[in-house]
């Protein structure tokens, strides 16, 4: 096989400062584990809406079609908050999941035992959490039509549409199945099918799709109870499969559960390319959080483990995969916190680079 | 004026017990203060189905439009999991909401001094939460049409709408200032103006009411961003307004903070009727718990604290409503609770029946 190939999209706010650190990792591997790739930089979001007058250019569009993974940092700034919706930096980031056709999203909510005394919730009921929520990514209301405003017996109308085949339910539930598989065999599927027809089919999908997995246990629930289990009692659950519009709410509740957001990746897998690994994009949980940005205080670890479900997920380098997610737990085991991890008595922060730095020593 | 009316609709599971407890104290508010209601009683959800057919007859449709407030338990059970989607207890609900026009749902998420530790969160993040949430209620896509499974292409397809006029964001927005102008005047507003048209334009609306309210500080989070906010620091919201699914989701998140649901009541206000007083239903947050129904083991308190509601939104009784309030916290700083407030030390729980007893008492 040829040398795989990552296309990187820092992006805006602290996307660059943290993909830096990301590309020692990558050079770590390269040079230590012979693990080499094929790494080229190109712009999204914000940035790329300064230099082309697009939040992603047709140009980057067709290389991150090509390339193997695409490993995105934030997008997004006060700067561009009055810009048309068509050209904001998060349409760039929605026209590579809808084109790349990544439907399944996987966000782990994971609490690391060194920082569960961060989470808002009680620590006995967070710590050891490990949840893993599927959220579809290409289709219901992100991309339904019609959509817009109108305007309707003199008053403007606000249109948008929740739209499933069961096409596109029935494979981000075989992801999920597929994951819970390797997990717990556990999935509990969330929607609204006691108001909403659409969750009225993807509960009946899931259950059709659930045959082929006779050694999951299968449960449903209501979004809303989904949300208050999540509060009451996180580790109830193993795998979660829930749409686009509810999978973004509710694995930003799951994420703040474990308390450190900066800590948190993601991964985005579409259909196997003619090399057999899948179309994929790798990103952090966070935001580009424009008021930190430039100053050294980014906590690096999300995007270093999207690294690491890059190569779990992309590579089938799941032992590397381990030995880098172990290589933070040890740092953060000795104590190295960035800004976003203060509040132990006497620790003070050290920057996005020295994180970084430290990641590669423990490695 | 004649003497004001109120409709009880019990339902299904727990519904009738936990209302035994407010007719209680209603008759109490009779007695002692003066206060007369003309109660009627009937039926609604499976417990309308059972006997109609229907989770809501026509007649009792009348009635309560023609009420000054109606008073409902809760609806649903597993015993109707199989109708079909138009005659499921929850339409009755819905029905109700859409037919009286009931456009704003107030759900304060509160947290009661005696009852902080019961939160799955940290004391000091919940303790003296006080939130209001106006979800509207009565469009969405809890309404919108086209919706329902169709077939294209050999396959089945879910559609729901969500659909908002200028004009029902801003009669909900506008409950909302009202209340803001009442309490600490600070409003967030809720959507996903990233992704969707119709948050666009509710946050458009927004802005534009907000004109007419120059002392109320408004400010605008993206749902997912206010699901994570509502975990991490609750205590930084007055009142947050936002669209019925979204409000689903986040007054469900937000009431499992307090750590107990069994407490918490709601309003759903449509416009003043002739008499000046608004369309108004009043219901507690929690469901129908079929699995504890009948047993004498449900808090009565979310039931009685929305008829408490009812005194102040209704019958412009504030000082009652205190009142009520009040001796609610004197029976749970006293010590008793029901069985879903159990696990402090030495803590034995007493009966639905034996709670509303301590109620009146401590009146
Ligand atoms: C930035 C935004 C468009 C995006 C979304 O809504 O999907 C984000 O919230 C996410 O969850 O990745
Ligand atoms: C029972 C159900 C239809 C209802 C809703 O979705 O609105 C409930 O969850 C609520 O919040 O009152």
């Amino acid at each position: 096989m040829s040398t795989p190939s990552i296309l990187i999209l820092p992006g805006d706010g602290i996307g660059p400062e943290v993909m830096a650190e990301v590309v020692k990792v990558i050079d770590w591997f390269g040079d230590k584990r012979g693990l080499k790739f094929d790494v080229s930089h190109d712009l999204v979001g914000g940035a790329a809406y300064d230099k082309h007058g697009a939040p992603i250019s047709d140009e980057t569009m067709e290389k991150a079609q090509s390339v193997d993974a695409v490993l995105l940092g934030a997008v997004g700034g006060p700067k561009y908050d009055d810009l048309d919706f068509s050209v904001k930096p998060e349409r760039g980031l929605l026209r590579l999941r809808k084109e790349m056709d990544l439907f399944a999203n996987l966000r782990p909510a994971q609490c690391f035992d060194a920082l569960a005394d961060f989470s808002s919730l009680k620590k006995d009921i967070v710590a050891g959490l490990d949840i893993m929520i599927v959220r579809e990514l290409t289709s219901g209301i992100y991309f339904g039509e019609p959509r817009g405003i109108f305007t309707e017996n003199n008053e403007r109308v606000g249109i948008n549409t929740q739209r499933y085949t069961e096409s596109e339910i029935e494979r981000a539930a075989r992801a999920a199945f597929e994951l819970a598989m390797k997990r717990d065999k556990r999935l509990c599927s969330m929607e609204k099918a006691n108001v909403m027809e659409s969750g009225i089919l993807w509960r009946d999908v899931v259950n059709e799709v659930a045959v082929d997995y006779p050694e999951v246990e299968v449960s449903h629930m209501y979004a809303d109870n989904g949300a208050m289990q999540l509060v009451r009692a996180p580790k109830q659950f193993d795998v979660i499969v829930t749409d686009n519009l509810f999978g973004d709410i509710l694995s930003d509740c799951a994420a703040m559960l474990t308390g450190s957001l900066g800590m948190l990746p993601s991964a985005s897998l579409g259909l196997p390319m003619a090399n057999g690994r899948p179309k994929a994009m790798y990103e952090p949980v966070h935001g580009s959080a424009p008021d930190i940005a430039g100053q050294g205080k980014a906590n690096p670890i999300a995007c270093v483990l999207s690294f690491a479900m890059a190569l779990r997920y992309s590579f089938d380098q799941g032992d590397e995969a381990t030995r880098l997610e172990t290589a933070i737990e040890t740092v953060l085991a000795g104590g190295a916190r960035t800004a976003d991890l203060l509040g132990e008595e006497g620790v003070t922060a050290i920057s996005t680079t020295e994180m970084g730095d430290k990641i590669i020593e423990a490695l």
